[in-house]
């Protein structure tokens, strides 16, 4: 077990860049933070390259850890490295998993365009989780993956299911191709979602808090969905229209 | 108009006292901020008191209010009200309203039990708004209602549905004198959320985002109900659970 006091360590320096999405990407790694977190990962096939501790945190000892991957560190070490409010002691660096390549595309498939709130992200790649759909595509313009509020809303969701991050104008072609019918979501136009029937295969679009889906996906979709609004509220939330839908859909 | 450029006049002071709890109940006013949410508080039955502008935020002619209720602050004074990252330049200050006391009981409920997280409280009005849903009952222990983030996320629709504080044991005695069915929500136990038809009349529970609903509740709920897990996810976010199942027993 290595053991890191100076919050001025280098590997400490490198680790920090983690907090960035460019960090990330150059780094090809992610930073997880807390024991649940930590827990999904090593269930995962996701390489877990270091376990960072404080001497108050606890290892269980059910964990199968090679000594060589635990990494001792001082409070003041934990305090750069964590970014949350009540800090348990505890962080991880991930590799960032390959994307699955769809040689046969079938399947459930929720596709996020442009959302911008990384609770948002993070709670519907745990809802895509939830209802069992076969993976996410988070479209180019949406809140990074591995952007720590994202990890933590997903609730380690994002160890269960592919999450792909990609073009969806080229995704909603492939989705065609594959005949898989794609729905969009608008405000306005389109059926009730309560019109059409639940659908073996499928692809969801939702789109941005303001601006929701990107009109040309809208165009290209073979039918767009609407969930109602009763009362007076301009709008669902995109997290709970995406749950209604998706569950709706794969029931 | 009134003009009030130091940050510690007293009426400042007064006012930012409405970020915490024990100073909104003492008052028995609350503060929101940015455009969309004065809108919303103007158009509603709730008395705006007071509307605090910077001199670079812009008075929508369309709104017909009283000079006597415009207050143009410096922008120091508006950083100490503000309590967003990118302030919109307004703030009002709205009085509480009254809690509607109900007579005849009748309609559909959503009672809040417990939730922590003000987002997720704020998000849950705005569904249950959106949903048509005649009341959100607030039992004890859960975000306060007229906290900044609360009021955020529900994007107004606190000035649309009544949002009732309230003892969720008396309240479940009360609906079921009543004879509205009270549906109570668990991860296990119960029926899958599909099993029951929808209802014309009913009261659902939903809880805790780690413990769930109280257990004392749950025993005394008419049926529990949950929202069937296919994936590998533990559980569904709380307001997303609460989606899914309005929207169903509504329908």
């Amino acid at each position: 077990m290595r053991r890191i006091d100076s919050p001025k360590n280098e590997q400490v320096k490198a680790w920090k860049k983690l907090h960035t999405k460019k960090g990330r990407e150059k780094a090809g790694k992610f930073l997880i933070e807390g024991y649940h977190l930590v827990v999904e990962a090593l269930k995962s096939p996701v390489e877990v390259e270091a376990i960072i501790l404080t001497e108050s945190a606890i290892l269980p000892s059910a964990w199968q850890v090679s000594e060589q991957d635990l990494v001792l560190v001082s409070d003041k070490v934990m305090n750069e490295l964590s970014e949350t409010q009540t800090p348990q002691g505890i962080v991880a660096i991930c590799v960032m998993p390959d994307e699955p390549s769809y040689q046969d595309l079938q399947g459930q498939f929720l596709c996020i365009d442009e959302v911008q709130d990384p609770g948002n992200v993070g709670t519907m790649i745990r809802t895509a989780d939830a209802a069992g759909i076969s993976a996410v595509i988070l479209g180019e313009g949406s809140a990074d993956l591995f952007n720590s509020k994202v990890v933590r809303a997903s609730q380690g969701s994002l160890f269960h299911i592919p999450v792909i991050k990609g073009d969806l104008h080229s995704w909603v072609d492939r989705f065609k191709e594959a005949k898989i019918p794609v729905f969009g979501t608008a405000l306005e136009g389109g059926s009730s979602y309560t019109a059409i029937e639940s659908q073996p295969q499928f692809a969801l679009l939702v789109g941005n808090e303001g601006d929701g889906v990107n009109k040309e996906l809208l165009e290209k979709a073979d039918q767009n969905l609407y969930v109602p609004i009763y009362g007076q509220a301009e709008s669902l939330n995109v997290a709970v229209a995406a749950g209604i839908l998706l569950y709706y859909l794969r029931s």
